[in-house]
């Protein structure tokens, strides 16, 4: 029957209408935390001048963003481009509108990024991105880091996961201290690659890659050791001093790390973190805390959010320092994971609406959506089914979307005397409103 | 101190947080409404390709379609461009999983379409649409026009608009028939156009309009005298009495008219329609129902919202005949019509958030974020401030965001007796949780 291909474009996530519910669900929820830890939505558009958005992006960045082309209507535009994330919009946002802004400024941005990825499963094109930043005008304490960890750890709890969610966090100036101390300021760049790709490798290939790096022989041992350290405040701590690196670099992130844990403990969310010297985060901008969030349970599915400090949000925009922390979940790529993995509690059986009222014929339209408007004044979600067609098929459609069924016939409009069918239970009581 | 240009695209919205809380407002009541009503959320992807896209469009539409470049790594993908509207990929999607979907499928689709219109005030470039549809298979019931417009007459009831919100409506059965019986079929395409136009010219301009597109002057007569047909049914129906037209689309027409109205003055809508014969909607797809809201005692604004019938969703990529009816809100361009006309009850005074805690010193952030944890977990938005800055500084920002602040020194730590100020009224008391 079709003429043309109408699937969507490759790399979209195309729900099903009780999909979708499970997905909106999701992100309701992530709406509802960000907003109780006191974080404020904006929008930016998804249409930016190109010249914002590769004011710092690199070759990989650049190669996948989607170019728009103007229209005749639009031709006084600059050239344009979709975004590819919140964070390079957010910065051109807190110069525009420095001015009005309330500093530190906390932002939340939920909503659809474009990249041209390579087509691959749980790879998307369009994608859900829900972020947090606080902005700092000057300085930005560090206790800030430990909200955005509290904040998303919050969300993730929100969905009911059925599985651990973990926070494995660290902080870029123990690594760049530990580097220093080594005499490896230099190869800093290349050792963080290594460090970045060591899970995914075995020891024998961290190894050589860290020879390979110009590394001696004892430097690669320090790194490999170093790498493996993890645990607790205390745990980690011990592991620090064998070290015994003296660095103010390396002692600064200790402390800030310490107090970032030390604050999340306070939460009582000490169960959901651990310190983990093997996460440095891959992008560039980074300059202290770093964090990733896992599913320790199910170690295919890598990443399922993360964030960290950056020292300028926007030096390509302004000149006045503005230093940030943030944090992002990958909505539409976790969703994949968590229906993929069975780790939603089934919401399948739920019904998308509470009551479909089925008028048997016009004569009781009027009645029906009286009724209907009754319900829904009461807070209920009601369909209607005007369908010129037989009870049973009427029923039938009532049974695949709703909770409750109410046949309305002559009698019924007469005695205002209404059945409600349980469709789960099959029972049918009277209807009370 | 700035670099660059860091201002938005022209034609975009970008509200500061007070502004996006009122908007966001807006969107959360919509969705909430078209639910409430039986709607089914979807989304579909942001980009589609051009085969599907341009497949109706006229020339006009695809003047302002942005187009979009592939990537390097997408360039596996067909032409594409950005949506400029909900109902073409509404019916891509209908088609595709139409095996899937329960008929009628009532549908809503809340998210921005993109076209590139000419640049001015309040003209948007990027615009969120908030779309309601009903789709039949084979066949769709009259009713269900109805519940379209009882719909969006919900949603902007749950505004609290300060201003009547009024729908008019009409059938264009009843315009056809009566051309028909004038022998006027031909010319039909162009009186439809100088009755879409009357509201905004002259009655002698509308006259001359309608002389040059081939009508007598008894035909003229007969046309003007239609179109000022307006009122409750009762009014219409005497109205068409008289004009004596006897011709059966003409009657249909009628007869869906007076049912739709009949069904809304049922739900207690009767103050809230007007059947107006100058509404005939200027999209060629409309084959019965259509309708327009305005806000009576703000002219100057035109329609604030709309839509209709149409016989087939889907003609272009499928056999199967799919009839629907539909409606929308034009949210961007209606939250500027409603905050220029200052007509939605001032937020301006309500606060962003509930609380903000204020630890004194470091000492105490470990106690304010247990606190804080708590106020979360009762529901409430809660902000700390954990800057290193005078206590006077962090209450002038607390003032700026929260209705509450909450000071947290050594001594209420010890004490765990905390005062609660509220900003608005300058009282203090305390804090119970």
């Amino acid at each position: 029957m079709k003429k043309i291909n109408t699937s969507p474009i490759s790399g979209a996530l195309e729900l099903l209408p009780a999909e979708q519910a499970v997905f909106t669900n999701l992100k309701s929820k992530i709406a509802e935390v960000y907003h109780r830890h006191g974080f404020l939505k904006i929008e930016t558009p998804v249409i930016d001048r190109t010249e914002i958005l590769f004011a710092k992006a690199g070759g990989d960045t650049e190669k996948q963003v989607y170019k728009v082309v103007k229209t005749a209507e639009a031709a006084d535009e600059a050239d344009q481009a979709l975004r590819f994330d919140h964070t390079v919009p957010l910065a051109r946002y807190v110069v525009e509108h420095e001015n009005d802004l309330t500093f530190p400024f906390k932002a939340t941005q939920i909503g659809r990024n474009f990249r041209g990825e390579r087509a691959q499963k749980g790879r998307y094109r369009e994608f859900y991105q829900c972020d947090i930043d606080i902005i700092g005008r000057g300085q930005l304490a560090n206790a800030y880091d430990a909200e955005i960890i509290s904040t998303l750890l919050d969300a993730y709890k929100s969905f009911n996961i059925q599985a651990k969610v973990l926070c494995r966090l660290n902080n870029r100036k123990i690594v760049n201290g530990l580097l220093a101390e080594l005499g490896l300021t230099d190869a800093a760049k290349a050792v963080f690659d290594v460090i970045d790709y060591a899970e995914k490798v075995t020891t024998d290939a961290t190894e050589n890659a860290l020879k390979e790096a110009g590394l001696s022989d004892k430097m690669v041992e320090t790194v490999l050791n170093f790498i493996n350290i993890h645990g607790d405040k205390d745990e980690i701590s011990a592991e620090f001093d064998k070290l015994g690196v003296k660095n103010e670099t390396f002692n600064e992130g200790v402390k800030e790390l310490t107090q970032t844990m030390g604050l999340l403990e306070a939460e009582g969310l000490g169960n959901s973190i651990t310190a983990d010297m093997k996460i440095v985060r891959g992008l560039d901008y980074y300059t202290g805390t770093v964090f990733e969030f896992c599913l320790p349970e199910y170690k295919q599915v890598g990443s399922i959010g993360g964030g960290g400090r950056y020292e300028n949000l926007a030096s390509n925009f302004t000149d006045q320092a503005l230093p940030g922390t943030g944090g992002s979940i990958g909505l539409t790529r976790l969703y994949y994971v968590l229906t993929e993995n069975n780790l939603l509690k089934s919401q399948e059986s739920r019904a998308l609406l509470d009551y479909c009222l089925v008028p048997i014929s016009e004569q009781e339209f009027n009645y029906a959506t009286e009724l209907a408007a009754k319900l829904r004044a009461a807070g209920y979600t009601v369909d209607v089914n005007f369908q010129d067609k037989k009870l049973g098929d009427k029923l039938t459609y009532a049974a695949k979307l709703a909770k409750y069924g109410v046949v309305i016939g002559g009698d019924e409009v007469a005695s205002g005397k209404l059945k409600v069918k349980d469709f789960a239970t099959g029972e049918s009581k009277d209807l009370i409103i």
